[in-house]
């Protein structure tokens, strides 16, 4: 029978992440190009980057918890893109675009918001102190993205959506 | 043609929240029957009565923003509370099963808090003051369920958890 305790579940939390992390790297690209804004199409670049580094980041944090970095399949995430998408085709060449992408984007960032904050409660409660720094250094990436985000939106992709 | 503005952006996301709160009210009643504490049945009992306030909340906001309160399917969530469903199977009976609920429950927080926040936005943008007043009640509330489960986490259910 397989093993139902904190370990278990914050292994089988770091695997949802994974495939995650991964389905975000293949949608910010398509994103990306579709964004009418330089300013959005640069923030979801950072993003990217910034995912880039949080895939190896998470990986360390696999090593270190004596796992394979394997992902298992994250409904989640892929109904959180699909979404992103239905937005794209259905908004495409309209001047809401933006808003809708920028929306999307940041649905992304809150899903990777609550399962980094709930990986990190779990590791320092593991009394993995090592594993528990990257994860925190990943989830205030997090929060600053979706911060940046929110202002962009407000500053600049609202006003020029309404004014179009 | 169908209108690419931002306030069909707006009823669009309406509808999808209208579709994502009635699966939410699905859900809890199931999550709480499994948890084995009081403390987060009681939690979660919370939730689920916020969730029903909100309902209403939101068709007033459908109703000053002069569209009808149907729903659009969310795919967004039905993967949330999906994985939270596979997370109930596999941790029955096990240590953890209440951490992992907690978890999510704090992902279907997480969806509410993104998608209140751009319904907010767009609705200060839009200049339906009236409805941004509703909608800002609503994330408050969703902000604060959020930290009361991460408090409820970290102080009780995660270390029962780890000592079981």
């Amino acid at each position: 029978m397989a093993e139902k305790d904190l370990k278990a579940l914050f292994v089988h939390q770091l695997k949802d992440t994974y495939f995650a992390e991964n389905a975000i790297l293949k949608a910010l690209p398509q994103m990306a190009e579709a964004a009418q804004s330089e300013e959005l199409k640069g923030a979801l670049a950072v993003h990217l980057r910034k995912t880039e580094s949080q895939v190896k980041r998470r990986e360390q944090v696999c090593h270190l918890s004596g796992e394979r970095p394997l992902g298992v399949p994250c409904k989640a995430i892929q109904g959180i893109i699909e979404e992103g998408q239905e937005v794209l085709r259905e908004f495409q060449g309209g001047e809401a675009l933006d808003a809708g992408l920028i929306a999307a984007a940041q649905a992304v960032e809150h899903y990777e918001i609550t399962r980094y904050g709930t990986l990190l409660a779990w590791a320092k409660q593991l009394g993995l102190s090592e594993a528990a720094g990257l994860l925190e250094e990943t989830l205030v990436e997090e929060e600053n993205t979706d911060e940046v985000l929110s202002e962009l939106a407000e500053d600049a992709i609202n006003p020029a959506a309404a004014s179009a």
